[in-house]
């Protein structure tokens, strides 16, 4: 149950933004630029959502993990195998680029500490290719789900366990983006 | 040295925001009505702050710390012990109501894991007074500062030394709030 009154049948996050309209705005925004808008990175959106649910799994953010890697799945043409292999945190063995690979040890280390990254990450990923702007993302990518992790677990919101429903919200949200309206699922008496 | 290629003479998280406008735009958005705003939240501007700068604390990041701990003096009429006894983790001795206290306690939860908030912190402060919507303008603010540590100390922004500094940029935020014009520092060589 969560800690807090929160709207019912709207799961994780999505009971925040319910709750708080306020924050919801600019947290919708972020998401939006960081995430989905293809003009603002050189990482695509299925590269960067891949981060956002690997470093969701490394906090074990089960309403995150599953959502981002569901949209992630959808972005990258149904590729179900490298999803599972990152929310698995098998790194070494996903069908990723050597510079994804790179960029997904930054942001393991981001999901420690912002100093725990150290020069020999940012070296090894500039040595895969990785761009100044590329790093930049990964680390704010991971940071920015540092956050959302511990706000939806923080205030221990409802998580589906239904695999059919984060696809669909995977599906909506890698086609839709952020700002459109929030996915509602009956939740369980 | 930072990790990527910043813009020089801005401290910590605005050399991110100079470099990275797109994302800056709603993460300046986010603490204004999370932080400044009156109406947003019956938590006051400068106990919000003082929430931002504990969390800040306790990931040691000099720069957020330094900056929110000034904020919240200058919110709190100068009060520089409330600052310091926050800022050395103090929270027991620290001149804030004993809601506050909770709240600082459920922070600390937070700034470990989201996991790690249980029923104890959140009954503690709902017997000591708080609200539903405080105890979630407290998980949210400290997970926004596990983001903004792990923004700035991820990419080695440069954080200044000098206490007067850190006083300018409080006095500044807590009067004018977050969507004026950066504060530029000579950063030295």
């Amino acid at each position: 149950m969560p800690h807090i009154n929160l709207p019912e049948d709207y799961p994780g996050v999505r009971s925040l933004f319910m709750y708080s309209p306020a924050t919801a705005a600019p947290l919708n925004n972020l998401v939006q630029v960081l995430l989905h808008d293809k003009h603002t990175s050189t990482l695509t959106p299925g590269e960067r959502e891949l981060i956002a649910a690997y470093t969701s799994g490394l906090n074990e953010c089960k309403y995150c993990a599953n959502t981002h890697g569901a949209i992630a799945k959808h972005h990258l043409g149904g590729n179900e195998n490298v999803v599972k292999d990152i929310l698995a945190k098998n790194v070494d063995v996903a069908d990723v680029s050597d510079k994804m690979k790179a960029l997904l040890r930054i942001a393991a280390k981001v999901q420690q500490s912002g100093k725990a990254v150290s020069e020999t990450e940012i070296e090894n990923a500039k040595n895969a290719g990785a761009t100044d702007k590329e790093i930049h993302d990964t680390v704010l990518i991971a940071a920015v789900f540092c956050m959302f992790n511990r706000y939806v677990d923080g205030l221990a919101t409802w998580a589906p366990n239904d695999a059919a429903v984060y696809d669909a919200i995977g599906k909506q949200r890698a086609t839709e983006g952020y700002l459109t309206k929030p996915f509602t699922v009956k939740q369980p008496a």
